[in-house]
């Protein structure tokens, strides 16, 4: 029997919302330490790593680990059906083919169950190491979503340039070309979700599908900051914290020129 | 001739707006006793009963009953022009084939007129008869619309199940199933707006298409608060009460299982 | 060597959303007195008259006068790239074959830069003859903005009236057919931005194109009033002024009944 509760429906509709444009069917892997999701684009150039702990639920409990195999189109629209102000709790028994959603609003007068079937999903594990970066930037997560959203309305591919003086994203393409250059934060004042720091060991340049960048700042209600790590020819490391509950993070390949 | 003034255009702006998606044509019968308007939709599948008494009105003046015919898409464009807080003119002279709508700004520095040509429609009459329903549910407008919106996504057809405990909306579809239950307020500090309450005299469950339902709940901005009214085998009525005026009632048919 | 520089990008950015879907490609002609762009629209019915007076910008320096031929499109795609209370600098060399627009964040923690390619477009010049008008309305520009949009419900050609005693705007069409009056504001009390004042010589009566009308409030945001000026048998000319910096006029020739 697997059974977690989070006082916030909305922190997980957020997360449907952040990956469900890029993956169809995914595990999602409940396990005593929490649960966590694994998958690839359909396309395979992007990997989603998701951890939720379990500390950060309201309460849970899961006796063995077990895989909820999910179509996540479906579950986007289940989860459309909870209050943002909802609580949430997934329910799930031993070898059961389906999966309970149920939606408590805070004064329960209205209480809304949901059940969607599992499917067999192939497990693939994919090795995350966590090496040492050239550049690791913090940003403001809003500041990062603007920045794509204005350079895809001129190019499809973004170069991103980090040293110590600061991150520049530049594109090109039929009507102009263009850079845009954030600098770390020198003004003490200013509060850590609003700052920019780089932490640069090396200078690093790197080119990026625009379209993916902008897919994973779709995770930017999760998170008021995300943070980029870089080095040449791995992959660009995407992470949105989630307070109190875990991460979402993206990793995507860089384009050779 | 007959003239009726109301102080706010917006809340016959409301009405069409509520009715327009579901009748093309129809006839505003003006008698002394106020306006009415009964129409099936254009599936024949559901009845829409409006009544705006005379004393509503700031004033109204009819000498003798007569039918103004009117294609709701071209009233919808016109009614369109009037600022909310415009007031209303109705005029139309007997015999005449065109209806005349006036909007005045409240410090009449703007003044609009617009005439719309009358249409000879087949007025059938609709007996209906105020039975004794086994459920009577009054609840937040907002949260019918909300609850119809929402099962909308899953699935085509919603089971209404009312007893004493609550009102349980049921519907499944190939993403999965779920029900909404909503249980009648048993706080009183809440405001009678924000309340439910259900008067069951015998459990009742029925099915109902989920589209005509959801086309109902475009009346949602009319009222705070929404009356069911359910017996098994007669149609459901769906009314919103228009303060100071009247109400606006639809009835659907229950769909067999 | 051009350089001018704009303390709110912003003001830049709502002159080209109110041209750009009016012209494909123009001119901006830069001399030591400002900026000025004249051009036809694409169905060649339309005048478009900007002017950017060289003291309305934070800094200004301009050797010798440059045309400057941009594809309005690829213009308003960079422009969309800076934020509201970005600054933005534009630059050009003599004889270079780019322009380069610069935009700044108040605290300089962000610095974007875009280079254009220049077009080379013919460049026709419009005698303007200002002449002495029938009727001078100067109005809230919300005002024609929602006049505008309500009667293109309605129809396709607007009949603007003028005299001393109001502005009237009528059209008609399938629906039916509709008149807005506005009068002169005779309440001191109210607001010069939301007042209308008529400077009427003789009445006056013309037939506009709405769809033309239409596209010259996309200006509205430039600016709390508009001033339209007709005379029998000539363009009316509507005109926004921008605050501090110059104006944007539109001139449309009558349509014969």
């Amino acid at each position: 029997m697997f059974e977690a509760r989070l006082t916030q429906a909305s922190m997980f509709k957020k997360i449907l919302e952040a990956i469900k444009d890029l993956v169809e069917n995914a595990n999602f892997d409940c396990s005593p330490a929490g649960i966590s999701l694994q998958a690839m684009d359909n396309a395979h150039v992007t990997l989603i790593n998701l951890l939720l702990r379990q500390d950060g639920f309201e309460t849970y409990s899961c006796d063995r680990s077990l895989s909820l195999g999910l179509s996540l189109p479906s579950l986007s629209k289940v989860l459309k059906c909870a209050n943002n102000d909802d609580s949430m709790t997934i329910k799930a028994r031993d070898e059961a083919d389906t999966v309970t959603f149920v939606f408590e609003s805070s004064k329960q007068e209205r209480i809304s169950d949901f059940e969607i079937k599992l499917l067999d999903i192939g497990n693939e594990q994919y090795g995350i190491r966590d090496s040492e970066y050239s550049a690791v930037i913090k940003m403001p997560s809003a500041e990062l979503q603007r920045i794509c959203r204005d350079l895809s309305i001129l190019g499809d591919v973004v170069t991103i340039s980090a040293d110590k003086a600061g991150v520049k994203f530049s594109t090109s393409g039929d009507s102009g070309s263009g850079n845009i250059t954030v600098r770390p934060t020198t003004d003490s004042s200013i509060a850590a979700e609003d700052s920019t720091t780089i932490d640069s060991k090396e200078p690093v340049t790197l080119n990026f599908a625009l379209k993916f960048l902008s897919f994973f700042t779709k995770a930017t209600p999760l998170s008021p900051t995300v943070t980029m790590k870089m080095s040449d020819g791995v992959p660009i490391v995407v992470e949105y914290s989630i307070e109190d509950l875990g991460y979402l993070s993206f990793f995507l390949a860089p384009k050779l020129e």
